[in-house]
């Protein structure tokens, strides 16, 4: 079974700082780091790791160990907006593991971390205990500055932990979710107004397809402009649907498509998943891919 | 390294013969057994596996090893084509591999087999030492029963191994090709005509596409027809090159494709390359994978 965790911590600037959350995670058996980013800008580090469920637990604890001791919010500044000093913690299934078992293991560290650091923690996205705490934009509103009165409402008490933040680690937002598609468009034209009026049109928030999110962009060097997309559940909108809808809105403003660009990694089965489309293989099972054969014999 | 293997035994009938020889792969360390099939009107078994150039290579040997004294081509009658007791072993490049070392890999299991078993051995496909030995049938055409003649021509002296039939186990062809894809498109017609004709356009030997074997057939419990092909190179052939070729010339006659479908294994770069084709990937790396990166790491 495979489950990837991206926490993401709010320390992109002292190194040292930031070398000990890494070897932290480094020292925990079965759980392997996959990336590491620090922005100094937005004072913040995302790791991305994969592994078990009881290795990626180990893991997140030891990240909170150091991160408790290490990182004070009532001194972090930083563009990127924060709640905690562990500030997100996203499990996401990627091979053999199910929605509800990243439920499960969101719950299991999240009363973890409660119970040995006293962080208060939200559960997010599939997690969720209610819609309100979904999207992760909602429980961080008001930010790290904002939580004592947040938590003071009744409807802001934590999953977790404490009914109010601690002192210098704040809370932390744990949760479970779908691989996210980081996914552009081009488009052979400088128009802006086109990309904008199109990302208007396929984002969800705007009436479009649920789980896509979009900006029209200028990619200013290259004279062209961009529908620029996360793609937030490949399987209940996959990549193709997303592609012929932007095509089909290009075409109407007599636009051609360019080019369309991921950004990042991509789960295979998305990749599969607009084969079968385009193909028509309407009766194909996934267990026909060699390299799945082999490795499952 | 991935190397897969699929050595063709002149045996589908004496089930105590095809389970020693079973038996002899599964005893190799490092030669997994993917797959087993036997076939009694061809008299015939097909052993897929899988491994190291050192394992598959100790598995081919364990064969020969059992086949050259269990099997009397002499009394051997069935409905498929064949040379000798192990007929055909062609070595396929899968993962971290190259053609390369799959003809590398035949050369080195072809010379051993010569020395060991005294029996002689034609090189095909990629490994093929000059281009009338390329083709199986050509190689193969006469049969068990006309080898002795056909080997006293010097143009089919043996690349490895004595310039005569082995008395009982006559010759085997071993070589290094591409995987193979059985691909099939159906179409919304009982028009045997058109799929014939389309087929006829989109094989290779009659001037169609490079890498294509092709031909129409009738599904007459669903009332439809097929175009059913072989696919020998999917790297310079994709299968949406086929694809959107079948589909043009289904066009030109007024007929749909219904739905495409592949028979059996498909490496999974045919089905990404696919998924970059149709969503205009243009610059897509397939280290970009998420399975695969997982896989790295």
């Amino acid at each position: 079974m495979v489950i990837e965790c991206v926490p993401n911590l709010s320390e992109g600037r002292r190194t040292e700082v930031i070398d000990r959350l890494v070897e932290a995670v480094q020292r925990v058996p079965g759980a392997r780091l996959l990336d590491r980013s620090s922005d100094t800008a937005h004072n913040r580090s995302v790791l991305t790791m994969a592994g078990e469920p009881a290795a990626l637990k180990a893991a997140v604890l030891a990240l909170f160990e150091i991160a408790v001791d290490a990182i004070d919010l009532r001194s972090h500044a930083g563009e990127h907006p924060r709640l905690g000093a562990v500030d997100v913690v996203p499990f996401i299934p990627i091979e053999g593991a199910t929605m509800n078992q990243c439920v499960q293991l969101a719950n299991e560290t999240g009363a973890e971390v409660a119970r040995r650091f006293q962080v208060p923690v939200y559960l997010y996205e599939e997690a969720a205990t209610n819609p309100g705490r979904k999207n992760l934009a909602d429980i961080r509103r008001g930010q790290f500055e904002g939580l004592a009165a947040k938590m003071a409402q009744p409807e802001w008490a934590p999953d977790y932990g404490p009914p109010a933040p601690h002192p210098s680690a704040g809370a932390t937002v744990i949760g479970a979710r779908m691989p996210l598609i980081a996914y552009n468009i081009n488009l052979a034209t400088d128009r802006l107004d086109v990309a904008k009026k199109i990302a208007a049109t396929v984002r969800f928030s705007s009436g479009g397809l649920p789980h896509v999110k979009a900006m029209g962009v200028a990619l200013e060097d290259r004279g062209i402009v961009q529908v620029s997309m996360n793609l937030t559940n490949y399987l209940e909108t996959p990549m193709f649907v997303v592609f012929d809808a932007v095509k089909r809105e290009a075409d109407r403003h007599g636009v051609a498509v360019l080019e369309s660009e991921i950004v990042g990694l991509v789960p295979a089965a998305a990749l599969v998943s607009a084969a079968e489309h385009y193909l028509q293989l309407n009766s194909f099972d996934r267990g026909q891919i060699l390299e799945d054969k082999l490795r499952r014999t």
